[in-house]
């Protein structure tokens, strides 16, 4: 649009989210082409697992807001999981806009931002349940829903050009146990208003039926604790917190203690109860408290269902926790999904409780876990109550949204977009229109440094484990002659037949033999030696190892 | 034992396949102790994945029967699957025993010896189904199971000790498409007889019913392709020759032509030809044509269902395969189950599909898929043939093997021993005793190179893939006085806020101060000057990167 007056126009762009699992970050923005004023919604991060060694968290890169952060109204999270509010902490000081959420995640924000010492600097504005939140020309309602975590939100977004329902995470669980049932009733008052686009939850698009009610996994955990006579550990993610209220009745009604194993237990723990929850829960008693109880009178509360190793059930498989052991006739119950990815580590895990005599028992054996996140029959039921004009599916990998954006269609909604991240998305009565592509790459934090993803230190460790390294070094006069050197370290390598130092001598040899060769104008040329060098190593080490490690060389000049 | 007069003894050990999945390896012994006869049943590898980096094949370590290879009278394959014959071309060297399998079996063998160069050197017997082999004191017969592969044959091994059902892999498919049904004659007529131990199969041991027939795939698979517009894939292991003959009826009777793609697909299909199968199937064609095919006329039948990068199937995902083209409306069929471990390469293959519009549908969706492996009531099934005095489970994680001990005393078998690998298990009436231990470790193919899993090649490279490398040089003379450097070089690391060069000029200040500050006795001292740049480096790299890269420091000497 290039007219003199121009229109204002509600765009949506997905920073995070749209094409991969976790690192939600979502953006709408509303006004002039190029001149819009922006609201954030959701800031989280994903975590790296064995594709990306040595990178533990994965943020989505918001370059594009925080180049317009004068233009930012707001940053509302809908929930307290990592994959929404995680990055907030790290992106907040660029920036600097108020944050809205509800009580039991702004507690959670609160811990985050103390840790990062920016406590201080921010705005925080607590918004009630259902309540109200207005930033300029975005007038929004926070609607309940359920999920696995209290107090998860979706949002009721009023703009000029109309109404979007952004869901965040939801299921819809009629007995929650924590929190109340999904407010249909003003999802339905909003569809009959009507909505111009919802933002949804692909998850669980691939499964059929409904994500199931955590009271169902309650009645089975108290039955199956109630069959156990050891100790028992209930193994579940600390964010899971309607989990944790499971699990605390399964031990109430067996007559079982619970004692927090794990850092993010106690945090979580302390979020529940700062909004009210589990305070009718008999008191909980500490690790060492627990081991001096009969077995079968405590239920161990547990972090490290993913078979993470610095995790308290990975200690507790290997012996070395502590307080808690666990042998012959205990039971570790896995009351958690396998996130893809970390199926090794937890088979590990298991065959390492198991090797203890331990019993353990997962989602498969027994109905112990549901997931959080809507099937098919939800979304269908979701778009009766919403019958939005536009749908755009989020949170989900590429094939998700693509899976969803049909289902949509099956279900009659006129318009639909799977949208990439960084895609704009203008949003009108004529449907969605892709008006721009933005940028939206990663940042890792790679140890404490935070990098983009493609910035290639990560590619290059890559290379190194699967190839090893070969260092050399020599010392060079002006006129090209050696005076120490090759000297050449192997990191990483498999010894070949010949043994390690005939290889070594064979790569020195071939290194000095191709600093001799040198062409008289590159004689004491640092580059050029090093570059011959280089060379000579690659050439041959294919012919000793059958693949192509790192070569790394300095040359020192005399 | 340590009478004069030694008694025979029969004994199990299996080097491979007890605790983990894959390369099976297992010795059955009889005679005096410490003097026995050996025969080694199946000698199979293993693959990498992302716990591996560098590494593709991972074998049982065969030093223990190596040793003994004198008293070595046969190989026996069961069958034709890497994890039961794989590693044969890289150990016979060392064992040079004759090698018995069935027609199918063999003609692979002999295609993998002949690629090793061994062909003219290994004696081999080919032994009919349901045939005999005669190697002093084992009497042994084929039996004719079923399974994913042509010629699953389990092993009755009578030894004057006694009667040993070793099962192999196997499940109970009544209508198998390829092959024969279970022979539950010749097993029923085993148990009247009276079997001593039985040997058996693990892999599905925690899922409850049958894993199901063939046939249920095939009338699916013809359904489903039927119900498609557009080309289709059907992505399956080369190894599950059942799973290609689904296929093969599927096109047929959709009226579309088989293309097959990817090497390991003609070679299976060269082998699945010499016995006598696909021999009325229409003919095959090559890629080529097949692309001038109207799109609803070809299927075509692809490896790289695991999402491995340089399989058919990614190339083509990623639109570079020379002939095989796939966009929208087309399909690719999943009829595959996903390896541990493979999930993020699988997903990230079907995502690319989705992306190019193409339909990917996989088990979870539609009965294209059934395992190879017996689950319980087909584990029951079996019991009830063999009527077992031992039970022995093997071919299985270690919590699978405990599970099925289990499930052995449930069905009232006397006896049952969970092994680990080189676990040396008595057989008699009076049960399993274990009566020694004996190495049995894990050998990598590293490239080209051979080692041992414990040789520390690969520890170094996942201490690097975290943390990256440093890599320093100085020249330094006798007196510890530089001459040149310290240079260093970063491989693999981020770069930090100062910038890389700032970084790398702290790091070598640090090395130069580390070098000046030697005391007296020390300076000049190679050694001691590379230990103090290495330490002083180390000190210094956790507070820039928040980790511990590996530093790697040549001093030259001048």
């Amino acid at each position: 649009m290039r007219s003199s007056k121009q229109q204002d126009r509600l765009v949506f762009v997905p920073l995070g989210g749209s094409g991969e699992i976790g690192m939600n970050l979502n953006l709408y923005g509303f006004g002039p082409e190029g001149r819009e004023q922006w609201i954030i919604v959701d800031l989280g991060v994903s975590f790296g697992d064995l594709t990306t060694p040595g990178v533990e968290v994965i943020m989505p890169d918001p370059q594009f807001i925080a180049e317009r952060a004068k233009d930012l109204l707001g940053i509302i999270l809908t929930h307290a999981h990592e994959d929404h509010m995680g990055a907030l902490a790290a992106f907040w000081p660029d920036l600097r806009a108020p944050v809205y959420a509800t009580p039991f995640t702004m507690y959670l924000v609160r811990d985050r931002l103390s840790e990062a010492g920016l406590l201080d600097e921010v705005e925080l504005h607590e918004v009630p349940l259902g309540g109200h939140i207005s930033l300029g020309p975005f007038e929004m309602d926070m609607v309940t829903l359920t999920h696995s975590i209290p107090e998860p939100n979706a949002l009721l977004i009023r703009t000029p050009a109309g109404l979007i329902l952004h869901t965040g995470d939801w299921k819809i669980d009629p007995d929650p146990l924590i929190g109340q049932a999904t407010d249909s009733k003003t999802l339905m008052a909003a569809g009959d208003e009507g909505i111009l686009a919802m933002v949804c939850d692909s998850t669980n698009v691939f499964t059929e039926g409904e994500a199931g009610s955590e009271s169902g996994v309650r009645d089975e955990l108290i039955k199956l604790v109630g069959e156990q006579k050891g100790r028992v550990a209930v193994a579940a993610f600390a964010s899971n917190v309607a989990r944790l209220q499971t699990a605390v009745e399964a031990a109430e009604h067996n007559d079982r203690t619970v004692c927090l194993v794990g850092r993010s237990m106690h945090r979580m723990m302390g979020a529940a109860r700062h909004v009210g929850l589990f305070t009718n829960a008999k008191p909980f008693i500490d690790e060492e408290e627990a081991a001096a109880l009969p077995k079968n009178e405590v239920l161990y509360l547990c972090t490290g269902s993913q078979g993470e190793p610095r995790a308290a059930l990975s200690r507790i498989a290997s012996g070395s926790h502590r307080f808690v052991k666990l042998g012959n006739g205990d039971s570790v119950l896995f009351s958690s999904r396998v996130i893809p990815g970390n199926e090794k580590s937890i088979f590990a895990l298991q065959n390492a409780l198991a090797s203890a005599g331990v019993n353990v028992i997962g989602e498969k054996e027994r109905h112990i876990h549901v997931s959080g996140h809507p099937c098919r029959d939800e979304l269908r039921q979701m778009y009766a109550w919403a019958r939005p004009k536009i749908a755009i599916p989020v949170h989900g990998e590429r094939r998700h949204l693509i899976e969803h954006a049909k289902l949509a269609q099956e279900l009659q909604v006129p318009h639909g977009f799977a949208p990439r991240n960084g895609d704009m998305i203008m949003l009108s009565e004529a449907g969605a229109e892709l008006v721009d592509e933005v940028p939206a790459g990663r940042i890792y934090r790679d140890g404490s440094v935070l990098t983009p993803a493609d910035s290639g230190a990560l590619r290059e460790r890559k290379k190194m484990a699967f190839g090893g390294v070969i260092s050399l070094a020599l010392a060079v006069d002006g006129a090209g002659r050696i005076h120490s050197g090759p000297e050449a370290n192997l990191f990483g390598m498999a010894e070949p037949k010949e043994g390690f130092e005939k290889t070594i001598d064979a790569l020195c040899d071939a290194a000095q033999k191709a600093v001799e060769n040198l062409p008289k104008r590159s004689r004491g040329d640092e580059i050029a030696t090093e570059n011959a060098v280089r060379q000579a190593v690659r050439r041959l080490a294919p012919r000793i190892w059958g693949k192509r490690p790192h070569v790394d060389v300095i040359v020192l000049p005399l």
